[in-house]
C-alpha cells in the first residue's frame, strides 16, 4: 500500500461548451486544482494529459506540451492515451512517476473536446478504441459491441430490460445532485423503454452521451504539502484484453477489469466489501452491471438483481456513480477517469454535498477503454 | 545516475511497406527485441507504446491494448504521445515504472503507419503537432516553421546554405550503410540545391521523409537477465517550451532541449565531451545544426561550421546519426525516438558493422516532438 496525496482537485462544467476551446477547458480545470491545494505552478515536477482522441476531434495533438506551456511550465510535459480510459491512466502514470523518486509533485488534467464534430464524425473517431481491422471498417459503433455484451448477459444470467433501464434512472438521480453534471433532469424506466432505438436492447437513454469536459487532480507524495482534508490514493490496477470482442474467452465479464481489480485490492489491502462507493465505467447500462460482478461487489450474474434491490442507489449498501456516472454527468473520454477521481476525493472530504454518502473511507473508481480492452482500477482512502 | 538495462533491441526496415499494417510492423520490432534478449513474453510487467497519430493515420487509437492483446499480453499497456518525441518519450515512461518499483521488465515500442494516408492528408496530420489554433489553422505546415528558425540561423550567425545541405549529405552517407534505411543512396550538396523547393531556404532533400517502421527495446531492472554485452540506460531529460514558435524567446534555440539535455548531464554525471556518439533529430536538417548547439557539442552559433568542418561523420570527433538519422533512415514519427535508442545499442554493442564508431563508450539520444516544443534526452553507457 502506498499513500500519494490527492492534494487539490478541479472540474468544468461537462456538457456543450460551445465557448470554450480544448486548451481554455484543461487550464479552468488545472488552476482550480492549484488553487484548491494552494500549491504554486512552479512546484509542479511533472504533467500528464489523458486524452483519447483531440488528434481527430480538434486538429491537435501533442497537448502535453501545449498544456504545459499555457500554464507557462517548461517540466515534464505527458499525453497518454487508452481509449475512454485515458484519464485513468494519466492518474497511473503520475502514481509511477512519484514512486520512481523523480517527481513530487504531479499535476493530471483530463480533457476532450467532443461536441465540434458532427455527430456522425464523433462516433467514427470513436470507433477508433475498437478493432478498426475487426471491428470498426465492419461498421459496428460502440453501442453495437456493448447490445451483443447485454444481450449474453440477458441470455445466460435472465439480466432484464428493466434491470438496464434502473442503472440509468439511478445515475440521473445522481446527476440531478451534480452541479457540473450535463444531464440534470430525472428520468423513468418509461422514459428509458420509450427513448430511441440505437442497438437492440440498449436504447439512447442505455447511452452515455458525447461531452465537452475536464478535470484535474494534483498527486503529490505524502508530505508534500499540509492539507486539512487529506486523501490518499492507496493502490493502482491496470490490465489490458483483446480490443475485439471475438477474441475474448467471454462476453460476460471483462477480464481487464477482474484483473486490475485484483491489483489493486491486494495493493490496497482491502476486500470489495471495504469499498464505501465507487465510480464505475457506465458507458452503456450494460457495463455498470458488468461492473458490479467484476469488481466483486455481488457475485457473477446477479448484477441485475444489484440494482433491482437499491443497493447501489445513494441510499443502498455501495453507493455507485455519485456523480451521476458517465450517463448523466457525462462523458468526455479523456476526461472521465479524472472526473471519477475528482468525485471520490469530493466525497472523501465530505464535500459532495446533497450526494454525499456518509460516513464514506474507502473509495473505487474504475475507468475502462473500449468494450473493455483496457481497465484501470484506484482505491482513494480518507486520511483524517 | 541509474542503470536500467537495454536488454533486447528490435526494428523493422523503414521505408513505403505496403504489405504490413500497424499492429504487424510492432509485433515484428516487438518479437525481435524479445529473441534477441531471450525473455519470455510473460516475463514482461508493462508495455508502452510510441505513437503520434494512428487515430489519424490508420482510424486505430487504444494502441497499448491492441498491441499487448496481439502479444498474448494482459499486463499494464499504455500509449504515450508527444508528437515526434513519442518514441522517446514512451522509453522514459518505461524508465520512470522501472524505479518505481512496480516493474522488472518493460518492452517499449515505437510505430507509425504513415504512408497508407495521401500525403496532403499526411501533412495535415504532421500539423497536429504544431498548435492548430495559433500556426496550422493558418496554413504554416512543418517545413514552413523550421524554414523560420534556419532563416534566424542564418541571419544571426551567418549559417550558409551548403552547411545546411551538408548535414543531409552526411546523413545519406551514414543512411547508406544502415541496412534498414529507407534512403541508401548517396547525395551531394549540388543534389540538395536542386532539389525541389519546399519552404526557403528547404529544399526537398533537407526535410525527413514520411516513413512506415517500427523499434522496440527491452528495459530491464540491471540484474533482470544475463547479458553478454549490457548496455546501460543511464540518464533520462525532458522538458517542453511553447509550441507555437511566436512565443518563444529565441528562434535559434530550443529551450525544450537545453533543459533535457542539462537534466540528462547531471543524471549521468557527465559533460556533452563524454559523448562519443549521437542520434539527434534532424526532422530538417537545420534541426541537427540547432542540435549540436543546444546539445552543447559546440557554442551556440557555431553549427554550421561543426558539420562543415566534418566533426560529425563518421570519422569525425562526434558522429552524429550514424544510423542516418531521420533524414535518410526515415521518420515513422512514433518510432523514431526508440530507433535512435536501438542504434544506440548496436554502436554500444559494438554490432553497428560498417557504421560502427570505434571504441565508443557513451551515446546520446536526443528527440524533439513539433518545432521543439518537446525534448527527450537519453543517455547510453557500455556495460563491459
Amino acid at each position: 500500500m502506498h499513500k500519494i496525496l490527492a492534494a487539490g482537485i478541479g472540474i468544468t462544467k461537462f456538457g456543450e461548451q460551445w465557448e470554450k476551446s480544448l486548451r481554455e477547458l484543461a487550464i479552468e480545470a488545472a488552476l482550480q486544482a492549484l488553487e484548491d491545494a494552494q500549491i504554486e505552478r512552479n512546484q509542479i515536477d511533472m504533467l500528464f494529459v489523458g486524452n483519447m482522441s483531440s488528434g481527430r476531434f480538434t486538429g491537435q495533438e501533442h497537448l502535453g506540451a501545449l498544456i504545459a506551456s499555457e500554464l507557462g511550465l517548461s517540466c515534464s510535459a505527458t499525453r497518454v492515451e487508452a481509449a475512454c480510459a485515458s484519464g485513468g491512466l494519466a492518474i497511473r502514470q503520475a502514481y509511477l512517476a512519484l514512486l520512481s523518486g523523480k517527481a513530487e509533485c504531479c499535476l493530471v488534467i483530463g480533457v476532450e473536446k467532443m461536441c465540434d464534430l458532427p455527430t456522425n464524425e464523433a462516433i467514427l473517431t470513436l470507433a477508433a478504441a475498437a478493432d478498426q481491422e475487426w471491428e470498426a471498417y465492419y461498421g459496428v459503433t460502440f453501442p453495437g459491441l456493448y447490445a451483443m455484451l447485454a444481450r449474453r448477459h440477458m441470455h445466460e444470467f435472465g439480466t432484464t430490460r428493466e434491470q438496464l433501464a434502473l442503472v440509468a434512472v439511478k445515475n440521473h438521480e445522481h446527476g440531478s445532485l451534480n452541479p457540473i453534471a450535463q444531464f440534470r433532469n430525472k428520468i423513468t424506466v418509461e422514459d428509458v423503454f420509450n427513448s430511441s432505438p440505437v442497438a437492440e436492447p440498449l436504447n439512447l437513454l442505455d447511452c452515455s452521451p458525447i461531452t465537452d469536459g475536464a478535470a484535474a487532480i494534483l498527486l503529490c507524495k505524502e508530505n508534500f504539502v499540509k492539507i486539512e482534508k487529506p486523501v490518499y490514493l492507496i493502490a493502482s490496477g491496470h490490465a489490458v484484453d483483446s480490443i475485439a470482442l471475438h477474441e475474448r474467452a467471454s462476453l460476460t465479464e471483462l477480464k481487464a477489469t477482474k484483473l486490475a481489480a485484483k491489483q489493486a485490492y491486494e495493493e490496497a489491502r482491502i476486500k470489495p466489501s471495504d469499498v464505501d462507493f465507487a465510480e464505475v465505467h457506465d458507458c452503456f447500462t450494460i457495463a455498470e452491471i458488468l461492473a458490479y460482478e467484476d469488481l466483486g461487489f455481488c457475485e457473477k450474474g446477479k448484477g441485475g438483481k444489484f440494482i433491482e434491490n437499491g443497493e447501489s442507489t445513494l441510499k443502498g449498501s455501495l453507493p455507485v456513480n455519485t456523480s451521476g456516472g458517465l450517463k448523466a454527468c457525462g462523458h468526455p473520454v479523456g476526461a472521465t477517469g479524472v472526473k471519477q477521481a475528482v468525485e471520490a476525493v469530493l466525497q472523501l472530504r465530505e464535500e459532495a454535498g446533497e450526494r454525499q454518502v456518509k460516513g464514506a473511507r474507502i473509495g473505487l473508481t474504475h475507468n475502462v477503454g473500449g468494450s473493455g480492452a483496457t481497465c484501470v482500477v484506484h482505491i482513494w482512502e480518507k486520511g483524517y
